[in-house]
């Protein structure tokens, strides 16, 4: 009665370790900041909750496997806005982002198979390549670069024989960093030269500031056959509890057969799917509201970190995340103090540790990501206090 | 940019296979009478719909990885009423009771592992056990016998060093076998003699007619901490669309280490679960009439099988599943046949050749799986075609 290697080898979110911590600093009378987690407080539109309040079936049946038609309809336009035109059978709904990945990932690789990835990253880009008998290469891209990619060379240093794909977070999780034309452009060129897949994963593509022009990976027309976009409703409508996402691709081959997968597990739930495909009726404004919103909240945490010593950190451009590297050896030990010694006027704030987000041990050990989900003014109140404990917490570390 | 083995070796549905015939034959103005799916028409109760319209929140947020407080103690009290106290760390919710079983197939076997499971047995198992890097084993049961168990001696057959569990489903999708306390104890002992996993799916606990006292594997209290159940509201409260389903087991390293995959794909979606716990309030005359109305069905479905001559097939005692021997060689050339040759008085019945429910290549290749989910007279009228139709295949095959 031995459970798998692939279970006893994935690890607990890093992101929720220090949760036992948080909920002892509540039970004490202090107030936690909650820097450490990206659940946008951003209002859910109206429609998704009006057309769930209207649904009323005899009985609530499966629906198809690929999703049903009037929300494909709706991804299938919304992608005519960023200019890619996708087909039914090139666009399956998933049960958030995270299905979309494990699909890909189930369907392109086999044990010991190995996806390329940009450190930092989204921590359960490995727990989705363990599931499937796979693991997470990382290549190194750092803070005082603002993680943006490192050359072709060290990229392509990382493919082995095993490797089945790259995969990236555009805009980034937990880096916020947008790539630039040219970055995507160098990346399109090593799928190409290496015969491998790109699995883009573009669930913050409406979150970039600064006016800046966002290029999809989509806009690369000449490697379509080999791109794989994962995306989800979850950030771009605040709507991370319906967990519906999506998988897109052009590759006929791919597509085919993942929904081989999507059939084993029959299909997404009816309701979600019915509040999602009502999201098409939201209004232009809420993009532009909540973006500025977001660009707000970011100049006030970038300017909270600016004035703190010896912290490294480049204004990121987009998602809603920062990592910063801080004058602390510990950044772990650090968060941990902030919950169980730390307080200021009764308040203290909680941040991720980035150790989590590295896939090489021992790297990202003095940074930290936080998260700006937080309104203007709490979040000037939390880099005040951040601000502080660091002083503190340098006084004995 | 070649795909994974693990996906090129899956199937795609066997049950769907005939799809494009059936609608061709609607096309042509036949009416196709669907004895081949398991969709419930039974209502959806009331609190589900009420629950869900009552639903707004400010913001849709994730919910936690083992599922909603209230839904969990909805399953919680539901179990105690069958005989079993669980606690919140011993039962989580699910994406349906598909995921339910994909976890505990990650959560035991790595490549190569093996399932052993009666044959003819829910195809998808089998994809599960792939996604998985698993594979399932079975031993054969018999329409003769109504699809009870064969020997210990022949289970035990199957049994190698590669095997982690024994599955089951009972009731049985697809024969309908309801297993006595016997059989149920034998294989108790099976896996305690051989150190196994014993992973029930009971999601048809409550569709048990003729009066019998149904036995769950959960009354075998000596094998508690090597017993894995999956379940799901699909069946019991018609309700297929929301995919809520539990994985619960008393063994306290799989549940700890199960959060690890719960944790990675973040949580089961918010609004369904809102939509489940209310089904708390459902009467208990709800499953008294359903039970009623399915006996009914069952034994009209019986005596037209009864009536056609050459057919084999013990009247099953649960589920809504009927698997029968037909005196044809190739069942699925005779599905086929019902679609795109067949009519009388401008209607025609579908079916699943049960070849797809086996394991082995070749088995149940005159076999038919029947579901019951018609309303009687609409019963009648099937059970009529199927008759003339097995009669005019006859002449000419």
């Amino acid at each position: 009665m031995k459970l798998s290697n692939r279970i006893l080898d994935m690890q607990f979110s890093p992101i929720r370790k220090l949760a036992p911590y948080a909920t002892e600093a509540k039970k004490r009378g202090t107030k936690v900041y909650h820097l450490n987690i990206g659940q946008p407080d951003v209002l859910t539109p109206d429609p998704f909750f009006k057309a769930i309040a209207n649904f009323k079936e005899d009985v609530l049946k499966y629906t198809e496997s690929q999703g049903m038609d009037a929300l494909q309809e709706s991804f299938i336009e919304y992608y005519k806005k960023w200019g890619t035109e996708f087909t039914k059978d090139q666009l399956y709904i998933t049960n958030g982002g995270s299905e979309a990945i494990m699909l890909v990932f189930q369907a392109i690789c086999d044990a010991g198979d190995e996806i390329v990835v940009p450190e930092p990253f989204y921590t359960n880009y490995t727990g989705f390549a363990q599931i499937a008998g796979a693991k997470t290469v990382p290549f190194l891209t750092k803070a005082e670069e603002g993680f943006h990619l490192p050359s072709k060379e060290e990229i392509v240093s990382k493919i082995s024989e095993k490797t089945k794909a790259i995969m990236i977070s555009n805009p980034g999780n937990p880096t916020g960093v947008v790539y630039t034309k040219e970055e995507l452009r160098m990346l399109g060129d090593i799928v190409k030269e290496h015969d491998l897949f790109l699995i883009a994963d573009e669930v913050y593509r409406e979150f970039v500031y600064d006016g800046l022009q966002y290029t999809s990976t989509l806009t690369m027309t000449d490697i379509l056959d080999r791109l794989i976009v994962v995306d989800s409703i979850s950030k771009r409508y605040s709507a991370c509890g319906a967990r519906i996402g999506l998988v897109a691709s052009k590759n006929k081959d791919l597509m085919f057969n993942i929904m081989k997968l999507c059939q084993t597990r029959l299909c997404v739930p009816t309701v979600e799917q019915i509040g999602a495909a009502a999201l098409k009726d939201t209004p232009e404004s809420y993009f532009t509201e909540t973006r500025a919103e977001y660009q707000r909240r970011r100049d006030i945490m970038m300017e909270g970190l600016e004035n703190i010593p010896g912290v490294i950190c480049k204004k990121p451009t987009g998602a809603f995340y920062i990592v910063a590297k801080l004058p602390v050896e510990d950044a772990e030990d650090f968060a941990k103090y902030l919950l169980t010694d730390f307080s200021h006027d009764g308040k203290t704030v909680m941040v991720a540790p980035a150790g989590g987000f590295y896939g090489t041990p021992g790297r990202g050990k003095d940074e930290i990501r936080l998260s700006y989900c937080l309104n203007c003014e709490s979040l000037k109140d939390a880099m005040n206090l951040l601000k502080i404990a660091i002083e503190e917490y340098k006084k004995t570390h």
